[in-house]
């Protein structure tokens, strides 16, 4: 069985998916051209060669694993291919995303943001608007597995935490999870909103116009998911108004963000460069499945992560 | 029984405190002068006054409820007069400042800071060295209120927690508590050293030259405790170097810092104007701890929170 990566994790790792009876071959995807001619490829592990790649030349492919979570970067003429399978990362991002997540909800509360201004600016001024997360309302929009990850760290905090999926089924550890029905009137109430939804065609822009206009004025906004859940032209109408203690953007519609966009002209917004996932531990994390995916491929067992294309994640 | 106020919390209250059996004055700190007499005072609920007033006119003095933590305002004259009881709001402001240290961990971590910069000069460039909190070794010198709020919101990180003392007695909530004669070989492997020693004589620059000169290069150091404590020189020194991941300073020396200190001018230190305290509870559970003084007072029961001027805490 031969794998094509386009990451190189070094010879020990390479050593031991040989011992697997894989031969492994390291392609980096800056690397990759039209000529190139993939056929010997029955494995694919890779972020997103697809653009450089002919990718008729995949004529023995049987399985993708993404090192990512989203999995929007899949050309259809394979995602749509019969038994073709697809792993993606999920998961394995979750722990530093948690951590982002409680991070700045912290900013949000405690005012970090002026206060770094300020400090930046030399300027000692005591700020009395700083609050506590001790029983603020965060309203979760996803309960997926960065919802989780947040949620685990913020325990020690006393916030009422209330997670949304589309059916409404309890998930471990949540004060309280809501279905897609009741959210609008969970919105209204929340003290910050964390928007954990993956991009599909259910969750295009679902923090449209009006669910931005029922946010609370000095609620906290939070996106580390992707620029398409949130409408930006609706969040700016209402940024223009003065509303938000804090809006923390990791992602935006379009990335990287160009300098001339007015998204980064408000005092209450703070955009990160999608930076959220990265830690010390990613690559670790992302070769452990990996390395139990090729196990159990061989072994012809059931594989983790395997992606449902039709349902974006 | 008279007592002399020099915030006002409000009819409410007061009447509350009438209720009780005592008359209530109020007197705004900012409107007090060498020429007013308090010679009815009995019980003072003050934060610092002492400056303004005529300390020989307290002659019926009994009991002085402090609103600080912090009881270096009070004057010897004060302190050392026998039977006179002091309080403090001891525990008061833990829980703000338990959340402030897990945000600047964050920060520090996650180096929100150079990303914020990043963000006010409308840069999109990811940062791959953003960290996370687990596994890292977190060193409390102070076991007390503080550093205990800390280490509740700090259980879900999976960081590990060592607490310092004078007598190394074990405090619940951390993971190893150390004494005093040790603290120097954990300093080495600290990822991050968080202050919360009281200002005591023993306190006095416990974070000295050598001390700062032991911690790793990329170390995070926090000081929400009181200037003193730190030896700010060295510290510069270090800094200077390149030393330090973060260092977030929520005390300094010089109080307000002035505008021409040095110690703005590097990029890694973060200084707010001694903020961590400040709440939207602060004023409830301030009062709560006066309401009950009030109470025992009058029944003759043991006080909370009393102080032991020679302890310093």
């Amino acid at each position: 069985m031969h794998v094509v990566m386009t990451y190189d994790y070094g010879k020990e790792v390479i050593d031991e998916i040989e011992s697997l009876g894989y031969s492994v071959e390291i392609v980096p995807e800056s690397g990759i051209t039209e000529e190139m001619d993939f056929s010997r490829a029955e494995v694919l592990i890779c972020y997103d060669p697809f653009g450089r790649m002919n990718l008729s030349t995949l004529t023995n492919l049987k399985l993708i694993m993404l090192s990512s979570v989203g999995v929007d970067q899949v050309p259809e003429k394979l995602s749509s291919r019969e038994g073709l399978i697809i792993t993606n990362n999920r998961g394995g991002y979750s722990p530093p995303m948690g951590e982002w997540i409680v991070m700045m909800l912290l900013v949000g509360v405690k005012r970090a943001y002026p206060l770094i201004v300020q400090s930046l600016n030399r300027i000692w001024k005591i700020d009395t608007q700083v609050e506590e997360l001790t029983d603020k309302q965060i309203l979760f929009l996803g309960t997926g597995s960065i919802a989780q990850e947040a949620i685990k760290r913020l325990k020690g905090f006393g916030a009422y935490t209330i997670g949304m999926n589309r059916s409404g089924h309890y998930v471990e550890g949540f004060d309280k999870v809501i279905g897609k029905d009741q959210v609008d009137e969970y919105i209204k109430n929340a003290d910050a909103l964390v928007l954990c939804l993956p991009q599909t065609v259910h969750t295009e822009q679902f923090m449209d116009s009006y669910r931005l206009s029922l946010m609370k004025d000095d609620a906290i906004l939070i996106n580390i998911s992707r620029g398409s859940v949130l409408d930006e032209r609706a969040l700016e109408e209402e940024l223009l108004k003065g509303k938000f203690r804090f809006v923390a953007l990791d992602v935006t519609k379009e990335e990287p963000l160009n300098s001339d966009s007015s998204l980064w002209t408000y005092d209450q917004v703070l955009i990160t460069p999608h930076n959220s996932w990265v830690s010390e531990h990613r690559n670790s994390r992302r070769l452990e499945v990996i390395m139990k995916n090729l196990k159990r491929f061989t072994a012809q067992g059931d594989l983790i992560n395997t992606v449902d294309i039709e349902r974006g994640y």
